[in-house]
């Protein structure tokens, strides 16, 4: 396949400074590089030629003569794969990561490796039929279970029966005939949320709340994703005085056995309030249920509890949360700020934000594009990622 | 002050590996970057006239013509200086990091800032009166509170007195005339450990239990900060079970209060033993004291506690302990170790090392000098980590 990347760390600046910023005139990106004159347009030469960058138009005179208009070429295509425990999200974005079309289906991931990947391919080849773009330059995938970056792979899967060890990016890249990256689909919204709307800060946590609990961390702008491939994992932290609950890792008082949505669920049946999931624990907090309420408010407690020690630990500049939970109204977040205000230090609380996630379902698939284009264009950091991570 | 920086990455990337690696021949250094022969040639070339690197000696042949060796120039100065509560230490290294000189002596730094900087100058002047080399190209500092590491200064530091916002980068460069970077003491301990021992792992904790509890973290080998400069501050997360405890902070039950040295001291001298500090605490337990290793172990089971859920949320491939407490022979690390491998995941844990400091005195300014060097290799990476950092 041929895969098509910049030549230098000035093409790959370039390219960086047209997607985060959109087209700009040739002048405009003269003051965004440190190059000569003569060298920005070779360069930018360069760029047109092999295909990655446009040029078109002219811009509003700067005094001496017109510049013309520089973008990332229209027809690049990159795709994002959010593959979640009951559904599968696929997007087309365009180098500067407008979500083209998207397209999201239930989809148990249970049914295993063959049959999920079969139907995500399917939805790439519909959403592809109606798009005039040749090519994809890229395509990101998460899955909701720990992944070997490096080597593509899940890496012992909880709920992924059946996935264990299998090639998802081989099986993606010999199909699509482009570069594919894997990652926990967590680490991927954690980095869709960055780019979409915290670059402003450099530091960041993204917990989603649904069945299980997650995070995803970005630090300095990248997924950090520690000696194994396994951090962020906080549902499975020990909570204080609840030893007595049992977590399906094994261990006892997992955060994610007391405050995930699966638990939450249990407990309203118990209670004899019907809930099979973490949807119907949203529903019967929307439908005003004093039970439920307190329950989802409590469960944000307990994961202050565990995000104040992490904000301590990490100092983020932002702490974002996702997931089914999220949508109960205000109160798993009240729950999370009120402990998280009252543990954390004063220092990592000055400037701290605590948002919910407004991307919702699109925070994966812009996050899995994001991540690839991350590669296409630096292709010396991924592999410097590839090279530390697990 | 002229300060002698490589011009391009190609002559930054030869640096580090003769830097990391040591002397080598011009055939092997062409081994490890991706330059042409001549462009080799002409880069070393460079960096010979700007006195950044000596050429002299032949290597043994591989074959063809024998290549010289090339190795960082020997009169290449950094300086490492580390403040700590009650100490001042000071090295000087060769561009190798080798420490050629150390002293350290007891000083109180609530002296304040003219009082301890003077005379850490005065320990500079008196090292470098026994050197032979002309000039220093930089000089790290590490101060016991938290740092802005954007401005060189300190950040409402809990135990320094005097020194809130006061200008400690400009103190000293002004002094030294060369580049000065000042960051948290436990930072630098963090990165001295690192780059001493551990560049096997990308991520790694160092955990310094003294009078108070610190941690520095190190993701893809780089310093992590984090949004206020107050990353690592473990000292003042929440454990459970006991808020009757009043830390200094203010808040009820951190793990500083209950697992610090100083706290250990003062439960001791409640209980009829003797001690007055952390360095009392170990006295006790190396002579065998039941109730002081008693205590010791606990408190490694608290700080276990706390570092197992850093490792599900940071999944480090190794933990360093370090500070006095950790002289406690094994006891400390006892405690450490039986609550991390309880409480963290299996995957975190799979080969986690959990390690004891053994550069001690000389991590802070080892890491003092790593970070400073880091910064004449790649003025791009700190202007960032600036840019991000506190």
């Amino acid at each position: 396949m041929t895969v098509v990347r910049p030549e230098n760390a000035h093409q790959a600046r370039l390219l960086r400074l047209l997607r985060d910023d959109g087209p700009r005139s040739r002048a405009e990106l003269g003051d965004g590089v440190e190059l000569s004159r003569s060298k920005l347009a070779l360069e930018i030469d360069r760029l047109v030629e092999r295909g990655l960058v446009d040029t078109a138009g002219l811009a509003a005179s700067r005094g001496g003569r017109r510049s013309s208009i520089v973008r990332i070429a229209t027809r690049t295509r990159f795709l994002g794969i959010d593959i979640g425990a009951t559904s599968i999200d696929v997007a087309v974005t365009d180098g500067e990561l407008r979500v083209l079309s998207h397209v999201s289906e239930p989809m148990d991931v249970r049914q295993g490796p063959e049959a999920v990947i079969g139907r995500a391919l399917d939805l790439v080849g519909k959403l592809r039929a109606d798009d005039v773009a040749p090519g994809v330059v890229g395509a990101g995938v998460g899955v909701p279970g720990p992944v070997s970056f490096r080597e593509g792979v899940p890496v012992s899967p909880p709920i992924m029966p059946g996935w264990n060890q299998f090639p998802v990016r081989e099986a993606f890249s010999a199909e699509l005939g482009c570069p594919v990256l894997v990652d926990n689909d967590v680490n991927i919204m954690a980095l869709g949320e960055y780019w979409a709307r915290w670059r402003d800060t450099a530091h960041l946590l993204f917990v989603k709340v649904g069945t299980g609990i997650g995070c995803g961390v970005i630090t300095d702008g990248r997924i950090h994703r520690g000696a194994q491939g396994a951090a962020g994992d906080i549902g499975h932290i020990h909570v204080p005085d609840h030893d007595d609950v049992i977590c399906r890792c094994g261990n006892l008082g997992c955060l994610e056995a007391i405050a995930g949505g699966g638990a939450m669920a249990a407990r309203l049946s118990e209670a004899g309030i019907p809930a099979d999931n973490s949807r119907d624990v949203v529903k019967q907090v929307r439908d005003g249920r004093p039970e439920a309420m307190r329950l989802v408010r409590q469960a944000g407690r307990e994961l202050g509890g565990v995000l104040a020690s992490a904000v301590n630990f990490f100092n983020p500049g932002v702490i974002v949360i996702g997931g089914d939970i999220a949508h109960a109204d205000e109160h798993l977040l009240a729950g999370v700020r009120e402990v998280v205000y009252r543990r954390s230090t004063a220092l990592a609380t000055r400037s701290i934000r605590i948002a919910r996630s407004t991307l919702d379902d699109r925070a994966g698939v812009i996050g899995a594009a994001v991540m690839v284009i991350e590669a296409v264009l630096d292709p010396d950091a991924v592999d410097q990622a590839i090279a530390a991570g697990g």
